[in-house]
């Protein structure tokens, strides 16, 4: 096949990182041929370096229906993706979504329909999905090192953010904008690889958010999920922008032992029986089961957004399994959803959620809300340092 | 002041070894004399090596009324720790009772009461508090050093037993008899801890427990709970005796950075500037404050059962202040109580608890017991090996 031609839709902080990861040849088999923004300030000065021609478009039907494109890769503010996408896969190009898909999922299940149908090559930007260390974490699980998993621990408080972050933007974190705050914009990748590396999505959520707690916004800067899975086993989840340093520590108990991902570290203390058969069999008093505590090499590199493109392309060009596919991308946004819902409520949520009820509760966020916006200074990170 | 004249009441596995450790000199400046517990089985078998007559009551009131003793420790279920306490307070006792403080905070009270107006040392054994490493942690934080606290999290499960452990006798891990389980019987030390470094008590406590999960049990092997603190902090403490290798993990975030005991270091990420300074004043976009990783050298031994004796001990001969005064075992107690009732009124409670309704329920689970222990098998265990 042929070279295929990307469009960018949306040239925020992150949509000009794909438009230069493209622009500058780094995705084989790809090129970029177009790009969408109502905001055009500086397009031109980031499009400088870039081999070929590329289209400029202003407005989002006359990219879809005017340019020279096969696919798309939509980095717009959450909400427009599955609106995007839907219309995309209606002009037949294949589409890779920015996290999160969207922000409710009742949008984001028309997006998956939209996608099934069309038969194009759907893909999410979970490049944290690249990352060996969760990619071996994953195997192990499913492989069955573990055994039947009994708890799981995500303290994921890395994601600091200042003010000044909150206030380069007026759409970032409102209700209206983004539909969240730290739900939204950090932990979706956490979010993801949870449910992905373990297997198991939640069956029933009960969610603590604290609003506005360490910044001027109207959206949660803080969250503890307590969750309970079919199997019995429990997990909590815990995100903050608050907290500096953070920590990033994942850690797993099974039947066969724990394994814990912390400093670019994979542990794995392997016990050599299954704990049940200890509990059933032994007879002292306070003896335990023989364990190992093993570093899991590593291999392979971390490649990212680029990795997710660049998988991506090549499922299009030559059906490469995709690493992402969109159509997973609910998942994630579903225990999102879930903790919302919980927190709004003051009470536990079963999975899957009541999708029209989130929807309604969601409006009424947006609708009531007074939130004025202080200080906002538009500005343009550079996103090297974060993901 | 002479030598102190001491008697052990309740010879079980923790009450055998304090009986050696008096019995063997170990504790300075003190004597053992008495011992008192209904089951005489190899009671002289325990007391062959000891130095000097020690009488053997099987009678707690012949104990008190008839043995030459000057203080108590008391080391029966959990249960009878508020009763005998004000008992022995009533004859002039000084005391140290064994962990928890009792079983509900009612008593306790009425314990805590009993020993104000007896003007005795009391004591409580949270041997922990002798644990260097929690001493400095309590220090760093107490001094102002981690600034004001946001988030706490103990993850504490490495409190494995087997079925084996628990069927060791009829009282263990019943309602009547212990009155609960991993909460009562191995958690109480971290539930001291929690609040001890930190300063700081929970507000309002949201848990879920797990009721014989991992075990042939009616009591809880397995909890999860969720605590905010008057000043907006929020926190988890997660303990379970069903999981190996389990963890052991006490993270403390403030404004000036992060502590994270783990695997017998302290380890302190020390920011040079408080994080509220920084995201008030800081302008772009992910930038966060700079962050020293100090390993913070801890200084002393851990002296444990050995060293909460000979504090009581020193206190009573010379008044050095205690390191575990009797009266902060309600604190504990208190947590542990409010977790309970959370768990069973399905809702999260606001702490100082109701004591009333935590006893009416209590009495409920007791009477609605129709729980049968099989396989039990009494059996002494060489606590060398737990604390």
């Amino acid at each position: 096949m042929s070279v295929i031609k990307v469009g960018v839709m949306g040239i925020g902080n992150m949509g000009r990182s794909h438009v230069q990861l493209l622009g500058k040849g780094k995705i084989n088999g790809a090129i970029l041929t177009a790009v969408c923004d109502p905001f055009q300030d500086n397009l031109k000065e980031l499009l400088k370096d870039t081999a070929g021609d590329v289209q400029i478009f202003k407005d989002e039907d006359a990219f879809l229906n005017e340019s020279d494109i096969d696919a798309v890769l939509i980095s717009t503010p959450h909400y427009d993706h599955p609106r995007l996408a839907v219309k995309a896969f209606a002009k037949g190009m294949h589409v890779l979504v920015e996290k999160p898909a969207g922000v409710y999922t009742k949008s984001v299940a028309e997006m998956n329909k939209a996608a099934k149908e069309s038969g194009k090559v759907f893909g999410i930007m979970y490049n944290q999905r690249c990352n060996p260390i969760y990619q071996k974490l994953r195997e192990l699980i499913q492989s069955g090192e573990l055994g039947e998993i009994k708890r799981t621990n995500w303290i994921i408080t890395d994601w600091y953010r200042s003010q000044s972050y909150y206030d380069s933007s007026e759409w970032r974190a409102t209700w209206k904008g983004e539909g969240g705050g730290v739900l939204l914009n950090q932990a979706p990748h956490q979010l993801d690889l949870w449910q992905w590396t373990t297997g198991l999505m939640p069956k029933k959520v009960h969610a603590f958010c604290s609003y506005g707690k360490y910044h001027d916004i109207e959206v949660e800067d803080e969250i503890t999920a307590y969750v309970e899975y079919e199997n019995g086993a429990t997990g909590i989840f815990i995100t903050s922008t608050g907290e500096a340093p953070g920590t990033n520590r994942f850690e797993i108990s099974g039947d066969r032992g724990k394994m814990v991902v912390e400093n670019d570290k994979l542990i794995f203390h392997r016990l050599t029986q299954s704990e049940r058969e200890f509990n059933a069999t032994y007879k002292g008093g306070f003896g335990k089961p023989e364990c190992w505590t093993i570093d899991i090499p590593i291999k392979g590199e971390r490649t990212d957004h680029q990795g997710i493109m660049q998988n991506w392309i090549d499922s299009i060009a030559k059906g490469t399994p995709l690493l992402a596919p969109g159509e997973e991308g609910i998942k994630g946004l579903e225990i999102s959803n879930a903790i919302y819902l919980s927190s709004w409520l003051k009470e536990p949520v079963e999975l899957p959620i009541d999708a029209e009820l989130f929807y309604k509760k969601l409006q009424e966020k947006i609708n009531q809300s007074s939130f004025q916006k202080k200080n906002v200074e538009k500005v343009i990170f550079d996103v090297s340092e974060t993901h």
